[in-house]
């Protein structure tokens, strides 16, 4: 393929998802030594990349201590040498045999648990070899996804329930503060942080008067873990995973400014529709999702160096592309010229690409190959 | 892997692209029949499946007059020995190697070109062994996104400039109806298809008044194919795509009933939330994609035989379910309990899965592995 021969970026056939490595590097380094001297263990989340390069540098190598969002990362990650790999994922019982597959296998692998149901699926399948199934409650501190809500009394239930049942450990108690998605702004971001942090810490402080042994406390999300609160030193770990990448979406939030965003679709133009004010290029919601619904001043995403441009619409293998305002200077967009979108959401469009090209300054370093499916 | 060993649909795990086999025998049997005595050949769309085996059912078995989206797909199906592949996208300058190498290979590869800038290019790069390109001119019959429009004179010039370019050929005209999307129901669907076969044609007929030769004109989208207009006999081609899968999307338009659509995604309840009337589900846009926008009655999809549930919202792996009114009836709902998922657009959903399961009543029958990429 010509892509193996291309050595700059510019050379890539498009619709292409490109990797600036020394970003990833950095935004990987501040994460690490954001939380080094602070006593919290940072369990980098893999959902977003999927790849084994990219996990070595967020965990610096050490291939320990990550989270994963699907079955298929969690093999996928045991299989090149990973471990003490959490699947922070509300246990699906269709998966309970791959799930003790990899708790055997490996000498740590965690599952979560939002359910007394889900508990009694794991005391229904023990592990054997003297292994205890590693398992850490999914509290819900106003995310409303899943878990107990954790001013809920069944929280506590569920954690008695789970550290007295034969076969089963209680590791830890896990919060994902998705809410911070919603924030815009270091002090709505803090905000949410300092809410589920002292949420968290107010459960992790009941299971101790009730004398329930759970030694791990973890929560995250790449905003509050890029803007953490003093009172998050008080935890045991931080998962986010995002960070690594960062969007637009994570620079309007307030995460990281818009040039520490790692990642690039680079695109071609193959039209110029002057009767409509429009230029069309080659990628479509194939090459970048539609995750930002359109709602940005500049349509689906941002052209990078180009605020005068507006994605407005996508089908499966065109975009159409307008000025903000005014008269589109074609002549500055020959047929075949490139441009790079900086992706809203980078989860979204790196799920959409079999293969990342990796580069610095724009010399192709490597390529990386994810993950998929389930 | 745990999906190889299942028979029934009931035990795949989720979440699970399952084709109903003999819908989209139906689906294109319909098709074929329905253009079959017309004199009109059919030229099937492979970019909503990308499969060997369904193209093969689109194509009665002959593997020859198919469109594809990308140069993956064209490569792909050349190496399947399928032939006479149009590639239907305005011509990619930086993949224009590729294009040749396919052009010298088969039989017949076709190219889309609607700009004098790109026909530059083909000129510049001539075949060899005494082949020509064959190229097709793309109009843009009100569709409004890539094609010289049907009534600038631009047009005819651009044909012209074709049919007199040494080493190429004008073999046909293309457009895609895709506004036929924004109908509702037969009447407007029939005023897009005969609006754009009466553009057609008369463009048609300018070519042969200024004495250029060009053998083919083809129109097409799944809802101007699924109810053509008697118009329609006079062109050559038709070259739907979607309606071998259908989705929500065209059972609202109009293009098909709801039972028609032989797509689901099942998924799996993996939590109750009854504080806040909500079911989590194992499907979030990793599964679906986000493509109807939430903007349903029924939220993202419709879910089989539950029109009383609510697809609410999704995040990467997660999917939140809510009754449209009143309270959820959670005992009918138990973990672990399937759902089936009817896609708002089966392109799009189908983009998101590197497995399709297909079944007959449920029993799987083989498994169908998309080519991806470009």
């Amino acid at each position: 393929m010509a892509e193996m021969m291309a050595r700059r970026i510019e050379e890539l056939q498009t619709p292409a998802f490109v990797v600036d490595l020394p970003k990833v590097q950095n935004n990987a380094a501040a994460m690490i030594e954001r939380f080094r001297n602070t006593g919290v263990r940072l369990r980098p989340h893999m959902k977003t990349h999927k790849t084994v390069e990219c996990a070595d540098i967020m965990t610096g190598g050490s291939r320990r201590c990550i989270v994963v969002s699907t079955l298929a990362e969690a093999f996928f990650y045991a299989e090149h040498g990973f471990d003490d790999i959490l699947y922070a994922y509300p246990l699906p019982v269709d998966k309970l045999a791959r799930c003790a597959e990899l708790a055997q296998r490996l000498a740590l692998f965690h599952v979560l648990v939002d359910s007394v149901a889900a508990l009694q699926e794991l005391r229904n399948t023990p592990l054997t070899g003297g292994k205890l199934w590693s398992v850490w409650l999914k509290l819900d501190c106003e995310n409303k996804r899943a878990g107990v809500p954790h001013d809920d009394p069944a929280a506590l239930d569920l954690a008695k329930a789970i550290s007295e049942s034969p076969g089963v450990e209680l590791t830890g108690v896990y919060a994902h503060c998705g809410n911070s998605y919603d924030c815009t702004g270091l002090e709505e971001i803090h905000a949410v942080a300092q809410a589920t942090t002292t949420a968290t810490l107010r459960f992790m402080d009941k299971l101790k008067a009730a004398g329930i042994s759970c030694p791990v406390s973890s929560i995250g999300s790449t905003p509050s873990c890029s803007h953490p609160v003093t009172d998050m030193a008080l935890l045991s770990e931080v998962h986010p995973g995002n960070y690594v990448f960062y969007d637009v979406q994570q620079s309007l939030i307030g995460s990281c400014r818009l040039e520490d965003v790692a990642v690039r679709v680079l695109t071609r133009v193959i039209g110029h529709y002057p009767h409509r004010n429009q230029l069309l290029v080659d990628c479509g919601w194939t090459g970048l999702s539609l995750h930002s619904l359109g709602r940005l001043d500049t349509g689906y995403a941002v052209i990078d160096g180009h605020p005068e441009l507006r994605l407005i619409g996508m089908t499966q293998e065109h975009g159409r592309i307008e000025p903000v305002s005014g008269q589109l200077e074609f002549e500055k967009f020959p047929l075949g010229s490139m441009l790079a979108i900086i992706p809203y959401h980078s989860c979204a469009t790196a799920a959409m690409h079999p293969v990342y090209f990796v580069h610095s300054n724009g010399e192709i370093e490597a390529t990386w190959k994810p993950t998929r499916g389930w």
